[in-house]
């Protein structure tokens, strides 16, 4: 849908498992169109459903309605506030390197009695191989994993460590009382700006109940890489690939699969269109929004900035409790009736500049 | 079945995964009767459908029937020959010690792109537990682990290394060609006289197509140690929570839960009863029998010699390549007729003597 006169043009984007978010905005528009019979500026919808599973189509689409879909600025509204009361905007995104990893040994299962000491186990291959990924530090083993990593600029930095983030509570409202991950970071930085390695899934042999003595044939593992900007993905892959078969036993073959690479992101936070939406959410809130970073990534920011030359708004109205992908999740109703306000404020901002 | 007027009574055992040997033997017995109208020597025979989930009531039956069970000696034939014309009898069996680790950390499954860099992985925590289990020499880890741990003895050591075992033919079955376990000890050490520490099964977080990026709540692994003479297999339990224990994360909790336990047997190779299985596989085959280890776990030659203070004859047919508990799995009819002739035999010469 492309509609309204003049202005920038904006593209509103959400995935269809955030249909709050996207039905916030399009109320937005409703509203406007209501009093006005107008919007006051330009504004293509982009609604795609496959980014859970890796958005296969979204960039031949992109690169097919490039023209169409060209605009001043890219506002997306899958990231999340500072808290119920403190309205954000997302100048930073973790990428990532999503691999399968399955080590292969005997050509069928063994019974570990008759082959136990002389047949390679692929299990214990595999919990070797991951065992390694992080030293006692926390710091990623792979080669050259840390090379061109870029700390986020110090002004930045400052802007988050004033934002008093209580990672105990963050860490208690799922049971957890110690911080993981590298040593000697604080917690935002953790989170926002250092990379990961997660082991998602792994899997073999026997896994009912009671035991059997079995030498399983193979073994497997998802393990995702947390990426940020400076870190290049493809590398990352090529980095585990060298790490692995450096630790492979003889006799063991280990194909790694690709499931998705993404870059992480930087926005420049001194852009018009990051100043507009910090005005429109202090006159929503009554207090000045803060700039976060995310953890997660959207991979389609870096899609639309490298095929359409467009960076986005990320003004996002989630909280930390919202269970994200989990059972129960949730939009609370005070943020999307304030995120609705704030977008048609949006408008009405951009049409001033 | 306790039949046959006079002379040493017999016990024949076989659980019901291992049909062929069961009916071997009732041949063996029923050549006899159809022959002499008679056996001679008294027989009792046990047959027990419970070995592959751990014998939970045998040593409850053993205990309650210990009168009318007890004989002078108990005659298995759950294991193998050296080759389909080499007769062997066996000495020597490893032990086991079985148990489940789950590792266990946040309350729910999370997002690593909102919890990565701060949430403690228990993936990432067990495959590191796991991974150090053994060193670079295949050693194992544990603390003690070790202790007590008898070589076998010199002259059963050198009929082993006389048997001309071919290792790489051994993995080459199976599509292998590297020995994996303890570096510098002979692949018939390993396989019969050496402990091992293989995981048997390894679960957790996202294991379908695809990916997901998730922090899973919780890891779990089966894994089971061989044991040989010497080790007691409590004291390897509760090695194995130490060394868990240590290497445990802040946060996490993991329970383990032990699935079956038996230490490893040596059976004086100098009893009449062997000296009696030596001659009869002499006999029947025209070459002399050897004696083997065997690197699985058969418990109720232990339970018999605790509880009923009764030695067992380990005289097998199995052979290498018979797929024991895979699909396809076969006992050669070479096999089962030279085996039950010997067995006819052998109750012959045990009423000779």
């Amino acid at each position: 849908m492309t509609t309204g006169p003049h202005g920038p043009r904006v593209v509103a984007r959400g995935a269809v498992d955030d249909k709050g978010q996207v039905m916030m905005w399009l109320e937005a528009l409703r509203a406007w169109h209501a009093v006005h019979g107008a919007l006051p500026v330009r504004v293509t919808a982009l609604i795609e459903g496959e980014e859970e599973v890796s958005s296969t189509n979204l960039e031949p689409f992109l690169t097919a309605h490039r023209d169409a879909l060209r605009a001043d600025v890219a506002v997306i509204s899958d990231s999340g506030m500072c808290d119920i009361d403190t309205p954000a905007i997302t100048t930073r995104l973790r990428g990532i390197a999503y691999v399968e990893l399955v080590v292969k040994a005997a050509q069928r299962d063994l019974h570990s009695g008759l082959f136990g000491g002389s047949a390679l186990n692929p299990i214990n291959a595999l919990t070797r191989i991951l065992g390694e990924l992080t030293d006692a530090e926390g710091r990623i083993q792979l080669p050259g994993f840390y090379d061109g990593v870029a700390e986020p600029p110090p002004a930045l930095a400052a802007e988050w460590a004033g934002l008093g983030f209580d990672e105990a509570a963050f860490l208690g409202s799922i049971g957890l009382a110690v911080p993981a991950g590298e040593r000697g970071r604080p917690a935002l930085e953790r989170l926002w700006a250092r990379p990961t390695a997660d082991v998602n899934g792994v899997w073999g042999g026997y896994q009912g109940p009671g035991s059997k003595t079995v030498i399983a044939a193979e073994a497997g593992a998802k393990v995702s890489f947390r990426l940020v900007p400076g870190q290049d993905p493809a590398a990352v892959v090529g980095s585990f690939r060298a790490f692995v078969d450096a630790r492979l036993p003889p006799d063991a073959r280990a194909p790694i699969e690709v499931f998705g690479t993404a870059p992480g992101i930087e926005i420049a936070s001194d852009s018009r269109f990051i100043q507009a939406a910090r005005d429109v959410l202090a006159d929503e809130y009554g207090r000045p929004a803060v700039l976060i970073g995310s953890g997660g990534s959207i991979p389609v920011v870096e899609s639309m900035r490298r095929l359409l030359g467009m960076d986005s708004l990320l003004m996002g109205f989630g909280l930390d409790d919202d269970q994200v992908h989990s059972p129960n999740e949730k939009f609370e109703w005070r943020c999307f009736h304030k995120g609705l306000r704030s977008h048609a404020r949006l408008l009405g901002k951009l049409a001033d500049r």
